[in-house]
């Protein structure tokens, strides 16, 4: 079958490798129609990702049908439509027991990490029953691949975490694919104000059309005299980090009132400094997690019944034999105004 | 009527002053008959809280009599024994009406820092129905006042943020007064651990006497290390800074488990580095907090029902007219194995 | 000034009454410009609330002009455009500090109640720090006087207290003001099914217009059939009862999944059989409780802001010498397709 | 193998029957070495239970030695010593994602219902990874198996959806062992005042030695009277109802406080008459569920480091061969001063 294979930093490429087979009585096995680029796919193409080794099928998202199923598998068959999650969990370990999946002792990301992944023809699933989604046969792929990990990661990490509630003022610095989902998810619980902060207009541009009341360019360092225009001085009641980076997190504590959260969604690669000698007295909480996927099933609820627009976040199709053109539109993407690029197996 | 007042850095006297008189309708006056001293007053004495004035009677902690009351108070008249608390709230402002007294827009914490104080004959308490408690005329004075400060301050910023529940692991850094409270007002949920952390053996002695089950002196620099083992390499649940230092903090982030609670409670002046690059991926909650005293009541009824020892916090008695030498002592906390020292108008 | 005045059973007269003063120096005095007719007051008519006294003036609905304020309010001025709030509080006592203002020992429910009330030229607030919003002055009325008591009675009762989430099936029983304000609200949590119940088509005609997805009519006895089919078989996660009748309660614990929640808005006046056979293994929530109005300004927030459609919910305009005829339009309110009928005082 | 069999209403035998074997790769065998008889085991016997066939080995309770394994089980292996939940778990379904195990899809309430039991020398677990707990090998079985299911159940229904607070008054109706485990449980969270509510002297002096603070008797029909005297006629914050008939639920609604929760852990076998016509203004919550067993990890922790004295509960021993006796002892609990009943296999 065809596979994306990962051979070191920078180096990608589509070949031919061999099918996966159940290991285990509880996998399955997915004939991919759909996948999709994670921001995580590049950053393991820089080389920055340790646990990904040379050979890899990369890629955590997707949709497709069942293949085959091992003999413990009780909630799939053979032809169901399904959709992939990021995250494989045991459902026993305590973290499982906790909601924790992507801590579990037996699972996390394993897909396109530790084992092989979803930008193939074929993948193998660990624990079947608590990491594949059943889908309608006429599901739309683009909005349900959304599923697979950055609408929960945007709505566990970000939303959730931030707890946005009604009437609230919030702030997403970052308006990328995370940021944005983030963003589309916020709405399900009606803040009044959405500040999106980013230092590209053309995301801007996009963020406002998905939804934000006030977009702050931040690229002069002033992000914090505008938000506190924007919000008459009292800053905002949540505010989501969706970069990774020390100045946006310091964006962050600059522009939080008093009693609000900060919740971090961008993945950090060094200490910050936090300003606690300003913020001992404020009420302040800070939140951090990695996606655990226990939302799919809602966040697919709201998808199948049209209340979220998931399909919103889809800027470009590619087909399979496409896959290196998908990733350079990707790894550009303010300048390609592209958000997440579909990826389709077009014989299915 | 005598009173201690601040004359700037390190300059106190007990002195003759003027009685305080009511000024608006919704104030009291209280006669106090036993006060204390909060580690906040020696913060004042080195000339570290900008806000107070030269003048300025100190102590934000009492007892007392009420001996007049402006016509708009409902709840109080001459004679009531009562408690006073250190936040002064107006009940109805925007940030009162979310719990969030210490934020309160026309009050906070005023006495003995904007306005005089309790370490005096007498007081004014402004919005007396919200800064006051009823106590019974024969309720234990040593262990009421615990309540006007420390015992509200160790469970809010402490306990109730750090959100202890039964058969957690819990580690307290700083075995001062604040820690001992919070150590006493954690019990309430009913940890399996609670692990005191702190550089000075004396005060880990009277931390085990209070209840710790385990006790780490981080003199040398090993604190992770001990506790990992007492924890099985799993660290702890919820972890309480106590103290108000980089180091300390430092502690906290080392040993926090997955899913874990960081709870500030200590006084910061300066910004610390908090490690993102590692906590990004952890399910940390990390809060901050000023004590609201939103929990007085409740804890006045723990009190008072013998639930709640809080008379264990207190170390030493002086006479009002003994009152630097009670500074002097505290100063010197550790040296004398003092918690809290209650100083008495004898002639109350 | 003129006033509508209670004089028994089914007797009430537009008269002359004598203008209202400050008594206490926490009171306003607030010149009325728009006032409604809440189902309430159709039950004081009836002789059904034991409290009013003949004499009374009747409403606890307003909007208007300060006129006065005592010495003590802070938060008020003359001239000031404020919203009333139906529920007095005095912010201090222990219900008060629970955020049971609608329990308060000082106050609760009084304006037309235990004191005179709002449809008038002038009404006496207490504790009018507590009991008014600062409205802009360009403020729409229409829409504003929604927050005086059905709105929050929607939001508290039945929103909140069902713990309305996104992607729930939720459904309402009863489609009068409350219950169109409780799906108003609802709306608020981006639940993906909502499904109004009443007996009359004209209301549910009315809830689909303002966003039920699915309207059930029970005049057949056959809600539980009809809600099944609607959710296959699986029932609601929440239902809200807003008649107060044995009836609809019993349509409501008949058609509420397992670990669902029943949110009583209703008025009961007898016991209701509740099915304890069949639910006790249901891991079922049941809640009561009366409007707090704790939610005010959250919601004028959201009104404000344009996220909370209030205007939706006034279906007629009167003059203030028409309150009569307000009161027969209000009484045949499903004959005159009538939600909420508006009273304005024309000389303000 | 020995094992007490069901032949219909009261008639249960001791006799040898066939040993369990694997049957799904998920299922561990258990070899006994203690178990108990719970309340619902007497209610099989009278015939209350209809999903209980002829022929079926009764008991849900026990501890024992793993003797085999299915290929998939991941956590156990065999000569593990392990604690018995009463509830059998997939930990796939939608119900087991929401950690309502005992609605599990696949699950549920099995052993010694629609499965043979624990009350035998060997039992088939199925899904063991979610249904076994590992015990240290010295772990005290009376006390552990005290978690199998009347800890969990207290703790769950009655102290967790009571959501008992420190200084909390509480009151429990019903002093059987689940009022018992209830009581213990509570503690946990530092109620000040714990209310025993019973018909039978004895029993309420059991609750006393367990740490109830007043006891009351009901049988004269006076216990409103006595809880309103107990509590300056303000009733309790909690009531916990754990008997199941309608004059033990009434005594519930009759004292709850304004605000208060009301907890049902009873079985009923009738609707009750429950007074919305008071109760729909009253801020109350009242709660049903069936016990998860989502606790045990949690609970097992408590009893292992001693925070929970597990042990208290057991009143008698009896040998596997004398099961027959250790019914009546139990079914006459009350002229027995019986709690909870050990059976142990003594060749183990």
């Amino acid at each position: 079958m065809k596979a994306l294979v990962y051979h070191g930093p920078n180096k990608i490429s589509l070949e031919d490798t061999q099918m996966p087979e159940i290991i285990f009585t509880t996998d399955a096995i997915v004939k991919i129609s759909t996948t999709t680029i994670c921001g995580t796919d590049l950053h393991i193409l820089k080389g920055d990702v340790p646990t990904i080794e040379e050979g890899r099928i990369l890629g955590h998202e997707g949709i497709g049908i069942i293949e085959d199923v091992g003999k413990s598998v009780m909630e799939f068959k053979k032809g169901d439509k399904v959709l992939i999650s990021l995250i494989t969990s045991c459902g026993s370990c305590s973290f499982c027991k906790k909601g924790m999946y992507s801590h579990c002792k037996n699972g996390g990301w394993l897909l396109g990490n530790s084992i092989d992944g979803t930008q193939a023809e074929y993948v193998r699933i660990p624990f079947a029953d608590n990491g594949l989604y059943l889908l309608p046969p006429d599901a739309d792929e683009d909005a349900a691949v959304m599923l697979s990990c950055i609408l929960p990661t945007g709505f566990e990490c970000g939303t959730m975490k931030g707890e946005v509630r009604p009437g609230d003022t919030i702030a997403i610095v970052g308006a990328g694919p995370v940021g944005l989902a983030t963003l589309l998810t916020s709405k399900l619980f009606s803040p009044t104000k959405i500040i999106m902060i980013d230092i590209d207009d053309n995301r801007l541009e996009v963020a406002r059309s998905f939804g934000a009341t006030n977009t702050v360019n931040s690229a002069d360092g002033m992000a914090y005299e505008k938000v506190m225009q924007i919000t008459d001085n009292l800053g905002v009641d949540v505010v989501i980090e969706a970069v990774g980076l020390a100045e946006t997190f310091d964006i962050c504590q600059s522009i939080i009132a008093a009693g609000g959260n900060i919740a971090n969604v961008g993945v950090h690669g060094k200490p910050i400094s936090l300003r606690l000698e300003k913020l001992w007295s404020e009420n302040i909480t800070l939140t951090t997690r990695l996606v655990d996927a226990g939302t799919t099933a809602l966040l697919l609820k709201m998808v199948l019944s049209g209340k979220l627009d998931a399909k919103e976040l889809v800027s470009h199709h590619f087909d399979m034999n496409e896959i290196l053109q998908a990733y350079d539109t990707f790894k550009n993407a303010a300048h390609n105004h592209a958000v997440k690029v579909i990826i389709r197996n077009t014989d299915i």
